[in-house]
């Protein structure tokens, strides 16, 4: 493997000191890119992007070719790779969200479901191993999966959604069978990511995209006590490092405090949390990720420097900050917009870490 | 007008001393009642139901025949009537939610935005007296309005959504025209829930859906600062008596400080936080009401009332909550759920009120 030349990104991640805040996109490879929807037309297919490793290999390269100021890089892929596994046939629909062909909504294709073999998500860990080279130590690759209740939420409604009713009377009325779910989701999900490892990520992030449509109570016991046992199980890298890991639970800004203590070495935040508010509350426990709203990358670079620069404040002097989206990038945002904000964050950002 | 018989809902909305929890539930008056869809059914469509008085109370007291637990009825209206008189063409599609045939999306359309003359609601006016007439006194009236922000959502964008990218990058942009909306916005529900007042409402309710999609300091300047001049503008009855007020933004529970601190007798709570926690955070100033997640509702009696009595010992003894879903019951709840909730709340309230 070639040597790591830009770690701010691990270091901030470490609450080791760095130079300055180091920064990525959620969903930096993306349709606002004319480059990645080049790709996606010659792939055919989002799936087909997912599963070719050369054009994952391609996309996932895009951002960072157009961007020299980006200090990550994410595995191109999709949270529903691990469903689709099980054998419930993603699928996507012109123009609509994803889709399952099978469901396990009831108690007859809950309890048929199993950890798949890791040999049908093969795929994954060549297009890991494949951008690993090709990044050749530009910065650090970071490898992902959906929480396993965010998952659960696909393998129930069979789609997306925002509610999560079919989903929720389960986990209500029969929280065994909810649970049967969650445990098989985190033993995929354990043995999903350190393949993953195994193949060369150096991060791993842990994307709860829907643990904020529960309560509070129900957050802890059927989302987090999940992404805390997949924490436990992750190993380190071939050469005996510890890969860290983030957690992010997109509307769950209101359970920090419990999310601190599972283990993990940064969490994600959402725009809705002032930052500075939410370092408070987590102390040293762990490195916060976050958190500006991508709505604001549709407006104009003026007003992008001033946010930046309000975020940067809020965290305030110190490390343990890594600059992100509270969410992913919209596909209608104008890509030199994307520029200013990585500009505004390597400017005003220096004088927090001297 | 008739005296009241059941004061319990105004005197927890005030923080005065009651023998229980007084419980109601938002969209009380809605399709899970079989009733409701055979009035609808007659009424043609929904927008038929809130347009005509006799329609609006048959529906409004549907659930209060059906269920003599309940401590509170509301007007059967919509938020959107508000901007359909304001000239932008409210409409339904059959199996879709609501749209308007124009939008305040551009600088000329915004700045053509003007408070409405209240003759054109004068319907939700008539239904206020006829419905107040007809309730006789059995328990209160709770009229309402959606928030600036809210409101503002749906007449950027033309229809409902979740990422309001539109809204938001004129905030982000075009900030003074996102306030020429709000300012027109909050001085209309003024005058509009001032009239509701005048024609017998006996509390207020703002429903602000949409605030939680917003950053912290978004949520401040341009949702909540506008609230806070609506409930300082609320008048008092015919009579002379304060009208309590109850402000609810959907997914905003980490700011409720300083939701408690804009002058609203009330705070509405979904159900992502412990309504315990909640009352440590905003102390004497405001009551609380909520916080079910509806979707218990669709699972069985023994799960609904563990449920109901968990969130009434997390608000723990004394006064000043009023029970609540955290949000709309959804069409799917069987009808007998919805009693096994109320019964549950009555009985296992009165020990937190000796």
């Amino acid at each position: 493997m070639s040597v790591l030349q830009n770690d701010t990104f691990l270091r901030a991640l470490m609450r080791q000191p760095t130079d300055y805040t180091p920064v990525w996109m959620m969903r930096q490879a993306g349709r606002y890119l004319p480059e990645y929807r080049e790709s996606r037309k010659s792939a055919g297919s989002f799936l087909q992007l997912c599963k070719s490793p050369d054009f994952a290999t391609e996309v996932t390269l895009q951002p960072l070719n157009r961007y020299p100021l980006l200090d990550a890089s994410i595995l191109f892929s999709d949270i529903l790779t691990v469903p689709d596994a099980m054998g419930l046939g993603l699928y996507f629909e012109e123009g609509e969200g994803p889709k399952f062909e099978r469901t396990a909504s009831d108690e007859s294709s809950i309890l048929a479901l199993e950890v798949p073999d890791m040999a049908k998500l093969q795929y994954v860990f060549d297009a890991v191993s494949q951008i690993r080279k090709t990044i050749n130590g530009r910065v650090p690759l970071i490898g992902f999966s959906g929480s396993p209740w965010t998952l659960a939420t696909y393998m129930v409604e069979g789609k997306g959604g925002t509610d999560f009713l079919n989903t929720k009377k389960i986990m209500y009325a029969r929280p065994e069978l909810m649970h049967h779910i969650l445990e098989i989701n985190a033993q995929t999900i354990i043995q999903y990511l350190n393949a993953q490892i195994a193949a060369g990520v150096q991060a791993v992030m842990i994307f709860d995209s829907w643990g904020g449509a529960l309560s509070h109570n129900a957050y802890i016991e059927f989302s987090l006590n999940y992404m805390q046992k997949i924490v436990a199980g992750l190993t380190k890298t071939a050469e005996g490092q510890k890969v860290p890991s983030i957690v992010f639970t997109k509307g769950g800004a209101l359970w920090l405090e419990a999310q601190a203590d599972i283990g993990a070495d940064a969490l994600g935040l959402d725009w809705s949390v002032d930052i500075g508010k939410a370092r408070a509350r987590v102390g040293n426990k762990v490195a916060l990720q976050g958190n500006l709203d991508p709505a604001i990358l549709l407006s104009t670079p003026e007003a992008i420097k001033k946010e930046v620069a309000s975020v940067l404040a809020s965290y305030g002097n110190g490390h343990g900050h890594v600059f992100n989206l509270g969410h992913g990038i919209t596909q209608w945002t104008p890509p030199e917009n994307a520029a200013a904000m990585l500009e505004a964050v390597r400017k005003h950002s220096q004088q927090y870490h001297q």
